[in-house]
């Protein structure tokens, strides 16, 4: 995974195109330029801060040294960590949201007057929505099976993630994300352990949890706890990957549920991505897996088998790989017209470039396919119906909300925009109203 | 218990001695008036806004008539309830501490670049003191067995208090303090649910759990984990105490070590009173406690036990009462110079005036000792020392910081003050630190 970022100062004298030598040496080293911002910009010389991404130290030496062989007078100032800098002392905080100046202040928001609120709660349980913060909060559930995709390195390490996503469900749509750290991956344990503290939160966000126990775990909290509990890595990304599908298909003008689709691996992302588009109303969805027990799932939910991998090549419209594996899928197995997304980070199935020369209409890699256009919005549609669960006609319009935002060139669109979120978490917090009614 | 606050706002002619009109027909009727705020002030009229807290709403209705019963030009505008309104929505929310304006902003917090910071603390798991928010955050967890005074209305409609302490903890000393519901009292299921996730938090505040079964809980959970763990209504109620008794003392020139305290009562406050008592150096404390059970964990902790209540009255220079019987001390009961804290609210077992004008040194009632003053620092001490549990010599050197921060007049300080809290949790560092190096 290509997660090392570093911002390099560089100075160089202020003459037209000593930037483009920067960056093209940044470049030539394969480093992966973010933002760059100028820090001092005299007559004689710019200061300039490069965020660049690389694969490890190694690779970030090969990027500094093509820096400093160029000449010219450009020169290297530092080489800083933004990001650990960034997370030095955690990234959330839980803030009081009233002030306490006076004595009043004090017997009003806690003893004597807090008693009365206490008593109206225990008077009827619903008030509990009104007069705390319970129907605003989720809780970031992992056990550290699967951080990002760092495998199993433990709860408290994956900690940064918990807290980046609380991060993001405060900025993108106000709800506090409370992570809970679990240390065991037993789904007995996990489930009698979320069980005994639900009542605190208003939903269950289950996050990087391996396959298959996160199976078992999320299939016992849905039906076992009343609030909306949802896999991030399953439903999240088959939402968001439903929208990249109806988005290419739109661009290509295939009928998506008229295509036969095939799912080239069946973990957790994988089998929530057949049964996404299953429920989406696709008819023929294929999938593979070199796992038995992954085969089994896929047949439960009603995804049908193919023979090999080439077999699926051959035989669909659209093609969807999360296996991992760089590479796995040829330029040979590509047929004419296919839709090919190959989402496995860093580095895709097949790159979009190679897949489109070798006859496909549309390609693209996992970059383009970011679960934050997601899952902040479907949280808060959810928490806003007073949903008891995250149902597939809540997901599907969660799905449609994001096509009907995308712009023409746009696989999927830029979580940075706050209107996505505001029209997402509407969409989901229609449909659960209408479910509701028809139920 | 006297919880109903209420928002009176009286307007009256512009002329002295209309306010005092006022406050005299809702002192008349026993109402118990908090802030005052003039909302308008012209030549013809004033209008102000009474914060009232009656026993319930006939108390309250009486209070009203006697306003409304002055004639003169005063009138009732209005009577709210900014309790209610200051509890809506919650009082706490999860808060990022960072801005996500930028793509790169988003690659810094979030994913590529959260996976270094994850690496980071995979390889040296101290390092999460640095890179989350852990060693800032405070699991405040109850059963609901014992709100407030309230009893056992379970731990949603408790949640107002939990968020009450959040705010504090928030406001006075800048920790996340992030309530967990329990809805099991049984101490293996508590135990067990806490240990699954106490590695996201710094320490754990155990609020408002009944007695006796606070008890073992929170001695498994010190035993058990290896971070601080405290029962407010126990440890931090004999802080304050031992802050008010050793405050008396200083009054009355008494020397406390050398004094015959009795603690009447022995629930989860009184017990810990006790044993606060005799960690401070106390040589004889008596207790007493109509529950067998009880006077068993006096016996197991070092204190003594009286034959009878008016023995122990008889024969202790200092005494204390948390039992929650009205009038339990009989003026007849009062020995000559005693100092007494009746601590039980909101009806102490004696008055201050009556204890005093039956013979009393110095007495006070629960109003006077208040746990704000305590807990706050305590954890943040604990917090800031790294300590892996919080223990008597912390508790007594907070204890004495709040002695040391009194000014003359008071029993216990004023919770609003912030260098109180910040000369607590620095005591509380200093005596953890202390102890690491005996060790």
């Amino acid at each position: 995974m290509r997660h090392l970022i570093r911002n390099i100062i560089v100075e160089t004298p202020s003459k037209p195109g000593n930037l483009g030598l920067v960056t093209s040496a940044i470049g030539a080293a394969e480093g992966d330029i973010g933002d760059i911002k100028t820090i001092k910009s005299g007559p004689l010389s710019t200061v300039r801060d490069i965020s660049v991404t690389c694969k490890d130290e190694v690779h970030l030496q090969q990027v500094v040294q093509n820096i400093e062989t160029i000449g010219n007078g450009i020169s290297i100032h530092a080489v800083t960590d933004d990001v650990l800098k960034a997370h030095e002392g955690g990234k959330i905080a839980m803030k009081s949201t009233l002030d306490v100046r006076s004595l009043g202040d004090l017997q009003r928001v806690y003893t004597p007057g807090v008693a009365s609120v206490c008593l109206e709660i225990e008077k009827d349980p619903e008030q509990a929505k009104y007069f705390t913060s319970i129907g605003k909060s989720v809780a970031i559930v992992t056990d550290g099976t699967a951080i990002l995709g760092l495998g199993n390195i433990g709860s408290v390490a994956g900690m940064p993630v918990m807290e980046g996503k609380a991060v993001l469900l405060d900025h993108f749509v106000g709800l506090s994300g409370i992570p809970i750290l679990l240390d065991t991956s037993d789904p007995d344990e996990v489930v009698e352990t979320i069980k005994h503290i639900y009542q605190g939160f208003g939903a269950i966000l289950l996050e990087d949890i391996g396959s298959p126990h996160c199976f078992e775990i999320e299939e016992r909290l849905k039906a076992e706890l009343p609030i909306p509990v949802m896999h991030d890595d399953q439903h999240g990304t088959a939402v968001v990957t439903l929208a990249a599908v109806l988005n290419a298909c739109k661009a290509t003008g295939v009928d998506p549920t008229k295509a036969v689709v095939g799912q080239i691996g069946l973990g957790a992302a994988g089998l929530a991505i057949v049964r996404m588009l299953l429920a989406y109303g696709v008819k023929d969805v294929f999938g593979i897996d070199r796992q038995p027990d992954a085969m089994e799932r896929l047949h439960k939910y009603g995804g049908k088998s193919k023979d090999s991998l080439e077999d699926m090549m051959a035989e669909c419209d659209i093609i969807i790989a999360t296996t991992g594996v760089e590479g796995l899928i040829k330029p040979e197995m590509v047929r004419e017209g296919q839709i090919i997304l190959a989402l496995s980070n860093p580095n895709p199935e097949i790159l979009p470039t190679e897949a489109i020369k070798a006859g496909a209409a549309f390609a693209a890699d996992g970059r383009s396919v970011n679960n934050v256009v997601g899952f902040p919005g479907i949280f808060r549609g959810a928490l806003d119906a007073e949903a008891k669960e995250i149902t597939y006609p809540m997901l599907i319009a969660a799905a449609e909300a994001i096509v009907n935002h995308t712009r023409k060139g746009e696989l999927i669109p830029t979580p940075l925009d706050p209107a996505l979120h505001l029209v997402v978490s509407r969409a989901v917090e229609e449909a659960a109203t209408l479910e509701k009614k028809n139920v």
